[in-house]
């Protein structure tokens, strides 16, 4: 071992184990309260929960270690079940998101290759036959009309746990955003379980936590929130929808005392009516994430005195890597540096390269992309070494794709994209996707998109086709056509019908002249 | 990167920069209080005399990577300072017991090799021509008498951190026990990080801390106290010697919340006049180590309602494994399971096998050898690979050589050796070194030592000797010889001297039967 220690490869017990780890530590603490049913589960009730669900998967479905687990679900008990379940088990949990379309998830399905899917039932439709890979999967419907998932609860349990190793995989994660297939990301025990260590470092001394899990759990941010409360006995509170009426209700009654949001989430808890009477003081902590907040939206709840930061991680580095923390106490602080992202996690290094010259370190005050390098690095693309390799060097460092500035304090801002990729309520975008959907319309010629500045979701696509000659097509056709490819916050909210569409002068396409379009025609129209 | 992962060997920025990342995140933040001389220290101060000292170590002693650096002090500042800038530039700290004598001392640094060596003035006697190995490492002589160190500090930092990667060794620890000659632990980054996860995951949810650094830092124990109030936003205050009274007011004051010792530190806390009239209600938590300790030490305190909590661990694996976390609220509960260890670390397999046999496990209420598998592994003793081996198998397993049992409930206690070590005062200590001290006086024969119990100390050396015909040696002179070769807690205590030594029926010595000899010779005596 002296000479060839390779911890991350090597077969522990404890990996994977997760909820029963936290179950022999501290069996009677409370983990999880789910308002839907208003339901509490201790740390060794959620384990009890797994176990039973880890047994089923074992003994009724026969999955091993390796096998993909499936799931479209919104944030419910069950998922979390799946979770611990997986990790037990050494299988591997594949999140779906239920906002894509058919192709979309058929496309998804057919690289996963999962050996079951779990799929809520409001969602049912979304995994007819006609998404299924070959060998086809079991699919097991549950929800709150159905009684199937009872009978998975009552499964004997017996212990099905295998050693794992930490840079085994654990998640699926699928990701928008810089190409025009949805990537995979592998994401390893290894980086969930660094990445809580990089949380309870950061909440080092913090009194208990109780927070909403309202980012979804298909993407990875859902799963670190959840997983990291998890990790540092703080009440963790899974959320099946946003509802701002019933989010200001918890606040007011200190439910909870943290919350993680979007933008848009702000925005829709200020424009609730019950805003204005709302008793903020039980509420510790906004912090924002997916990408950076303006000041305009945390005006109102700076105004009742909460303290906000900005948080930033991507699936690939993450899922988290940077956070404010406060140096000093006071709101005036927290203002003065609210568009930045801060300091990197404890555990994560960071550069600032050239545009041009990924060898070429900015120094504080210039704007270069942001590298990042850590053990919560991913494991790469499912099947595509490629586009891994483009993103993952042989130094361990991650090539964000997003732009940043250092300054003088060492306090990081991100200001934009280095390509062309777009964030729409959270929601990472590729023009090149949106552009391939309008493109298989047979009336359209050639196409563009791009993401353009809107106060509620951050950004927001648009596009310009140019019909092929004779063909006929109306924006409504072609946002319809889009509907049935691409999931709705995908879809064009304006299709701009052109003679030519804007080029650069080497014959690329020119977002930028895209963007500047629909700015100078919104700019008209008010 | 993919398929050949190991980031244990990966050189990573932050690894080694412990102070420089924390006062990057939170550095106005109080993190030392040194009640020697009153200071405080932020972590942006602490970082900054860290810096200073790295400077001086690079560019006034040429220090790089890999080399070490020695030291024996007391618990001061400047050992903080020490372990911190050898974490900046990759050099090993080599803290050295000042209980040791000169043969000792002689023994480690001929296989340490240190470049430099920092002698708290009060033990500059110590550190003489005599006990230096070749080529001759700089002595640098510190302490509140000299102003060596004040010249140190007043060096102009520049940034000499360079990327470590976590399999770099940080610390080479010394250790007693099992052999004749003291054993040098590798003690890499790795060790040392996910030890201080462990005990974040161990204390999440819990306020910030305020302990003592009682347990010297030549063990790795008093490193870990420290390091995981470091990185847990929590108070450290290194205590150069332990002073009940002192203690006693600062219980009182509410300088500390929380008190880790070893047993003979309570009885002293309860021996003093100022015991009975101390507020205790500040103290949250007793948390005693090193060996398990007597209900009746711990009564006192219960009946001023203080939780006590045992906790065990070894340099080799650890250095913290286990701990009792208590399940249930009340006295009651703690007292129930007052001699268990409870259960292991979250990052932390265990297992109990045969002593016989290393594959068979046993069941719950048999008792066996505790083995430990974990990130916090040491990397193996120092130069020898064959020792390293018959602890460290190739599935990460360390043979701890600890007796243990686990109960129903999954709780395990510690019950003794499986091997001919003893613990005194927290002491690791093994006969055969002292048998090999007796032996070296020219009047000896033959030697035979055990550890027996005693109240105060857990146990105490003893030991029966045969002289050679017509030699002469009182136990006075055997024990002064003793004393010349071993620290002082491994001089034994009684030195009987005798016709014939105890041998079992195949000639090995009996130590059973000698501590039977002097459990008797006490029983008659009183």
């Amino acid at each position: 071992m002296t000479d060839a220690r390779n911890y991350d490869a090597l077969p522990m017990n404890w990996v994977g184990d997760y909820s029963g780890k936290k179950a022999l530590l501290t069996p009677n603490l409370e983990a999880i309260f789910d308002p839907h049913d208003g339901a509490r589960y201790t740390y060794r009730q959620v384990d009890e929960r797994a176990k039973r669900v880890a047994t089923y998967l074992v003994d009724q479905l026969g999955i091993i270690k390796g096998d993909r687990v499936a799931l479209i679900s919104r944030n419910r008990m069950e998922c979390i079940d799946l979770f611990f379940a997986c990790g037990k088990i050494g299988a591997i949990l594949c999140p779906l998101s239920y906002r894509l379309q058919k192709p979309e998830l058929r496309d998804l399905m057919a690289r996963e290759l999962p050996k079951v899917i779990f799929v809520e039932d409001m969602f049912a439709a979304l995994a007819d036959d006609s998404v299924l890979p070959a060998p086809q999967p079991t699919v097991i419907c549950f929800g709150d009309a159905s009684d199937v998932y009872d009978a998975i609860l009552a499964t004997e349990a017996r212990d099905v746990t295998v050693p794992m190793a930490m840079n085994d995989p654990f998640l699926y994660i699928h990701t928008g955003g810089t190409t025009a297939v949805p990537k995979v990301c592998i994401v390893p025990h290894r980086q969930m379980m660094w990445n809580a260590f990089e949380a309870l470092l950061m909440s080092a001394g913090s009194p208990q936590a109780r927070e909403l899990v309202l980012f979804p759990l298909f993407h990875v941010g859902g799963w670190n929130v959840f997983f990291c409360l998890f990790m540092r006995n703080s009440l963790a509170i899974p959320l099946r929808q946003f509802d701002a009426g019933q989010i200001l209700d918890m606040i007011e009654q200190k439910v909870i005392n943290r919350l993680g949001v979007v933008e848009a989430m702000l925005q829709m808890l200020k424009a609730h009516p019950k805003f204005e009477q709302t008793d903020f003081s039980g509420l510790e902590l906004i912090t924002t994430a997916a990408a950076p907040c303006s000041n305009e939206t945390l005006q109102p709840f700076w105004e009742r005195g909460i303290p906000t930061n900005q948080a930033y991680g991507l699936t690939e580095a993450g899922p988290s890597n940077f956070a404010f923390l406060a140096r000093e106490p006071g709101m005036e602080h927290i203002k003065a540096h609210s568009r930045k992202v801060g300091t990197p996690f404890y555990c994560c290094d960071y550069k600032i390269v050239a545009e041009d010259d990924r060898n070429k370190l900015q120094p504080p005050g210039e704007i270069g992309v942001l590298c990042l390098r850590s053990y919560h690095n991913f494991d790469g693309y499912l099947h595509d070494p490629e586009r891994t390799a483009k993103v993952l060097d042989a130094d361990g460092w991650i090539y964000t794709g997003d732009l940043a500035v250092c300054d003088e304090e060492g306090l990081v801002s991100v200001v934009g994209r280095a390509d062309n990729m777009f964030i729409t309520g959270g929601e990472n975008v590729s023009p090149e996707e949106i552009e391939n959907a309008l493109r298989s319309h047979p009336a359209v010629a050639a196409a563009i998109c791009a993401g353009i500045p809107d106060k509620k979701w951050g950004e927001i696509p648009v596009s310009m086709v140019v019909l092929n000659p004779g063909k006929k097509a109306s924006e409504a056709d072609l946002r319809a056509h889009c509907k049935e490819l691409l999931a709705a916050y995908k879809v064009p909210r304006s299709v701009a019908i052109e003679e030519t569409i804007p080029l650069t002068p080497v014959g690329k396409l020119d977002r930028k002249a895209l963007k500047a379009y629909f700015t100078s025609r919104e700019a008209a129209f008010g």
